[in-house]
């Protein structure tokens, strides 16, 4: 993405009534990619935590807390993926099982490491994944 | 809040690097109020749906979810009031204890109704807290 | 199945270390497409329950744990897609992504039915994913 | 609390025919302070555990079932405060707000330490609220 | 249990410092049967209430919140029975394998119901596993 | 297993609608020993590679899954001893209890080390448990 794109991007979303959230008309509800990002910022502060630690315990509960946060990156990718988006989007954006395949394997991976540049490419896949998902709101 | 605080607060939001999200300094981690508002959203989004549907099924599924979804609102209140708040927002903000109060009793509320004025009220509470946590962070 | 084939099939039960499962060498553990079966199996049978019965508070609750059941295929569809398969396994079976994609639709379209036949179609996606994953362990 | 009022309050509760429990009787069902108090008290048990301990798998064991439990604590404090307590309790005990906050943020503080202090205050401030609960069972 | 019992068992209680809970010496932790049984009391709670309303959607909640208020029942007194008791108890009480499997057979049953006496036959057998719980405290 | 049996097996598996599971008519649905042996092989596996590795973080987040997978172990045999036998069952197995006593109770002591025949034992507890449970199928 250029940075003139994300310029227009950035622009859009503050020009539009954009809520934080999108309202879905169909059974399945109300869906957001906020909600994983918001695990996925959780995911590297406790990476970042753990890291500026000296506290053996302190430590421990970072792993396990990381664990939960990245369980729950998980998740909401998942519902995303199989909830929100029908065979129209796919063919739309046809790396779309690539995109969410990659961001779910990325949040496991997250829980293996205290690399905070694996939380960034993590929060980085929900990015794209949060542009395709706008994208179909137009 | 006057029409041009509001003003000046959108616009804050537009200029600002704000993100989606906050970013808690603190080892409590993240927050932001969105994850309570998607949550009763998705609990205004069950009662309408519930409203319009004539199929009993239909309507047992849609009163199951919302009793979850409303859960999770609660939860995500609960979390705000007792981890990000501290005893100075409450100085700041003296009404803080019932704002929580209300809005988590809304919730329960919206448990027991598909009445959708309940629905619009916890949104509008979850706004006034949205305005007080974002008041904290500037 | 023959009756031969079943009195082979209880003679390994009766003699063997006879595994149901598959056990996994890589960091992230077990693996068996038989949880998600087994989840969707309990999806078939609250169908046929409810359909077979005339009490609305029965049908209330076979309503209530199919939506469980359910979700739980999708919880075991969704790690074996993501954690269980590798780039490598996508190579082979290309329409690994779709198989997925579809059964967890299948799984999210059993909640909001008693049609046996949609707990038919779920049960025979997870065989063909079930036939990828044994595939894949030669 | 005088030590009369204790004694008087221990026979109180000794002659009626107080259950362990309070039945509530609006919708919301059954409430009692012991739930929280018994979460409670595994906490403490997980500090002093961990501090007689020297074997590091063990501590991660204890840290870990201690942030689960001192989690329930808050879970049925949070559910007594806006569930339980109505208005008119508010107006009789208008410190309620603040003993509920400061008795959830003292359970997060147990997590972050294995100061047994800090499980005793968790203690007495459940008391406290037990104390509040039991006067609006009268 | 004679009248006689009973009355030296509740002057048991009383004199003693007898706490609502139990403080588990072993790594298991903190149990007591309250647990089980306030559960119990909001399933029999849940009943009383489905069978005084006449609102098709609270009976589908009532329903809802019983199956869930049943299962914490069993996974309560399934603690007990694993966690807490040991061989020495059953030689003292040959009969604690049958009092633990027909009270988590009677949490099954009570879903299925809205009989208050499934509820009454709940609470009772609490009471015999909760009898047996002190005797071995002592 | 000779690799005769492994062929039969195979060819079994491909040949056949080959269930893994156990169908129950009763309203309880569906059961499978195969589920609580799963997660017990993967309490195994845990076991394994914590004392494979010599990575403190890994070790902490084996500890920590090992720890949930027997929770799974647990509760699937609870589950079964509850809801799937029943008196006659008893009759004929007379020893039924204590199979389940004792392997939840091994499930229990496996989160407590990392001594691979701890799992050993439970996997061989799960395998009498599946003998007796087939056996009442037939």
């Amino acid at each position: 993405m250029t940075l003139f794109d994300t310029s227009l991007r950035l622009l859009d979303r503050v020009r539009a009534p954009r809520p934080v959230h999108a309202h879905c008309d169909l059974p399945c509800g109300v869906y957001d990619p906020a909600q994983a990002r918001l695990e996925a910022q959780s995911v590297k502060a406790c990476m970042e935590k753990y890291n500026a630690s000296n506290d053996a315990d302190f430590k421990v509960r970072a792993t396990m807390i990381k664990e939960q946060r990245a369980d729950l990156v998980k998740q909401h990718l998942w519902i995303l993926w199989t909830d929100y988006f029908k065979p129209e989007h796919l063919t739309a954006f046809p790396h779309l099982h690539e995109l969410f395949w990659k961001a779910t394997k990325t949040a496991g991976e997250a829980k293996k490491t205290n690399d905070v540049t694996v939380a960034d490419r993590l929060l980085s896949e929900i990015a794209d994944i949060d542009e395709v998902f706008w994208a179909t709101k137009k």
